[in-house]
């Protein structure tokens, strides 16, 4: 383990490796003391690292249900061409790159070192090393591909698709105490990169924004250092920045029903036109500041009042264990045990009409904010079939009447139409282009 | 696994637990069905979270030598009061929390929770259930501490320090090319978090930051999601956002002839009003963002010219492993084999009578610059047992004759005195201020 996989079988500076072999060769504790590339690379694919790799193509597109893995980076870019076709071919090199990326190889093979010595290399190397880390790359369609939106009105159909464009796929409405910034904001297309290791994650969205050049431009971008969701029922419930446990009611994939009901667009759903979204989801993207300064000055009864559940062991008020049922009925001398304002009260479905999202957010730290605070928060994602029958509602209620919001600001907001997964030869969008 | 870690003996929705006993019981896969708190306790410290810990005590602070965890959230402080004895309370309660935290516990015994449900939670939680992660906090004073400093010279000596003021803590000077940010430079105190867990380096450093209210302010911070150094022999050298590898010459901790050379103040180094620097280590960081766009552009060959290595293997040009000692001597019809101009020529000790440094930087992505790219590039932190001749000198070389400088812009800056390692019952600063 002490040397970084040399080369030692190789005349020249150059040697051709995929990120897996590298890895498997190092990773496993293997010394390849006189392997070449082709055995690498079978030992590579004979250890763990391939149950890191999250399958790129199915029904759904992975990063939805998939088990949320701990570190996410985010990207929007606007479209800056006019040019369907370069829009178009763009959409099909990134499909190529995404597919290796997620199963732990470059962008194009050998990309990083052996792609031309007189060449840019055509991958840029920082994953070299790394597994695949269950990278999953999803992609979702801003409102502004279709030609004008609420938040550009003037923006022209450039790429003919004003006739595709789903009904659901809209600027979300503004909301009460709603502080949006557009640089924070909207977006044509966006990608969602979640992996256990960050460096992964960001490699993955540096090197489709750099295959992007002359198409698309990086409008915004999140990090995400710790997952807020629990989306299998193997998760344990992380913790947001206020401490408490998060998720708990999330739906889970295991969940089938429920998630066909409130998460994949069915067919029913679109009119003729947008039936390139069966099967889809639409994600929702809110950056939430916590104010988490006045948060920490708020006593333990009080931020538990707020939430409507322990700070200890996440359990509703009034219960003992994390996965009980509150009990909104409940009654003390001073009102309610779980307060009319109460988080999860609002935000439960018997208190919603029964509407749920899949939520699949992350906690991020973007330094200090020049007042001697931390700009820290929830980068809240949610995925739901109905934006307007899910996500509005439950915001609507939320921003108007939850006691959370004191300790709140949604700075950010998006809403991208992901498509459903790839069959073989399928590239990001076809559906929606073809 | 389904269960996270329910109460179930308890007749309240309260409960005592330490972080590392609740991962103890979960993270160990052990379904406590009835164990109470102290039982969990014990589960815990027969399990192999222990072995997440890093001594909080000792000769050194932790978190120089000591091998470079995956993640970073660095703050620097600006100190706000003008009293004496508010600020050595809080270096106190920091080094009681910090000695907690870094064993995987809360800032105070049952800090999250129970604290009294009538008072703000001592602890703010997130890290629950999180176990220690190797975290390591390190702590160091800057020159504005201290009185009137370059950065700010109307300083008034607000402690009584002026008169233990190294000579060596002084504020850096401009090099070719800096861009420096005040923003993003100097400070009081700083604390550099390091751990595998991004949540727990981040929780710990709001935490002091929140102890620290009405004394000290965060004056900027940092998260760094991948480390670029090697501080121990066994470690793999992890790759740059240029895609190569970073830290392979770097000092390791094995190392302790170097060790004692370079990173740890020497007594004869100081007069004896500094004697408290005495067995500690001056602290450099610079936040370089990398132009990565410009740099992706570039082809291979030139990227291997300027930083002299290879970028698959990151041997010396013209050697084939990456502990290869690169030959400056070799000529080519072009000239050198490693560039005059080349990193790894003018950074070498060899080329530099001799100095080195310790470095353990990391990679940072924050965002989004506005102008459709990536805010990226290296959070530098170098230990060094005397900037002036070392880092000062080097930064000198590399910011007028570097290749790789045309891709870099420091825009963060500061110079931090960190002391030596606490013995039982010290805390931070002891040496400073008695």
């Amino acid at each position: 383990m002490t040397e970084p996989t040399p080369a030692p079988d190789e005349p020249t500076n150059k040697r051709r490796f995929s990120r897996r072999a590298l890895f498997g060769a190092t990773g496993a504790g293997v010394v390849v003391a006189a392997a070449g590339g082709v055995t690498a690379a079978r030992l590579a694919d004979d250890d763990s690292s391939t149950s890191n790799v999250v399958a790129f193509r199915g029904t759904r597109q992975a990063g939805i249900v998939t088990e949320a893995q701990d570190r996410l980076h985010f990207a929007s870019f606007d479209v800056i061409t006019d040019s369907r076709d370069d829009l178009i071919d763009m959409l099909q090199r990134w499909t190529a790159a995404a597919e290796r990326m997620t199963r732990g190889d470059e962008t194009v093979d050998g990309g990083a070192v052996d792609h031309g010595e007189y060449n840019p290399p055509a991958d840029t190397g920082e994953a070299l090393g790394l597994d695949a880390s269950s990278l999953t790359l999803t992609v979702g369609f801003g409102p502004g591909l279709f030609g004008p939106s609420a938040s550009d009105p003037d923006r022209p159909d450039r790429f003919g698709l004003a006739s595709r464009k789903p009904d659901a796929l809209k600027d979300l409405p503004a909301f009460a105490k709603d502080a949006i910034e557009p640089s924070r904001s909207y977006g044509d297309i966006c990608v969602q990169a979640c992996a256990n290791d960050p460096q992964v994650a960001v490699h993955a969205i540096r090197n489709l924004a750099r295959m992007g050049f002359g198409v698309v431009s990086v409008r915004w971008s999140q990090l995400g250092f710790g997952r807020t969701s629990t989306t299998t029922v193997s998760q344990q419930t992380p913790r947001n920045m206020f401490g408490f446990k998060d998720g708990t009611a999330n739906i889970r994939a295991e969940q089938t029903d429920v998630v066909n009901r409130w998460v994949w667009v069915d067919p029913a759903d679109n009119a003729a036109p947008a039936q390139w979204m069966t099967g889809g989801s639409y994600l929702v993207a809110r950056r939430i500041r916590m104010d988490i300064e006045p948060w920490d000055r708020a006593n333990l009864s009080e931020q538990e009042a707020i939430v409507g559940r322990t700070k200890g062991a996440g359990a509703p008020l009034g219960m003992t264990r994390e996965d009980d049922t509150p009990d909104f009925a409940v009654a003390t001398a001073d009102g309610p045990m779980i307060a009319r304002d109460a988080h999860v009260r609002l935000a439960h479905p018997d208190n919603l009409n029964g509407i749920q999202i899949l939520r699949r957010g992350y906690n991020f730290t973007d330094g200090s904010d020049g007042f001697g605070h931390l700009d820290a928060g929830l980068f809240f994602i949610a995925y739901c079939r109905d934006p307007d029958s899910q996500f509005v509602p439950m915001q609507k209620q939320l921003a108007s009447k939850d006691a959370m919001m004191e300790y709140l600001t949604h700075n950010g907001s998006a809403l991208f139409a992901c498509p459903p997964g790839l069959q073989p030869g399928e590239w990001w969008g076809q559906h929606l282009f073809t």
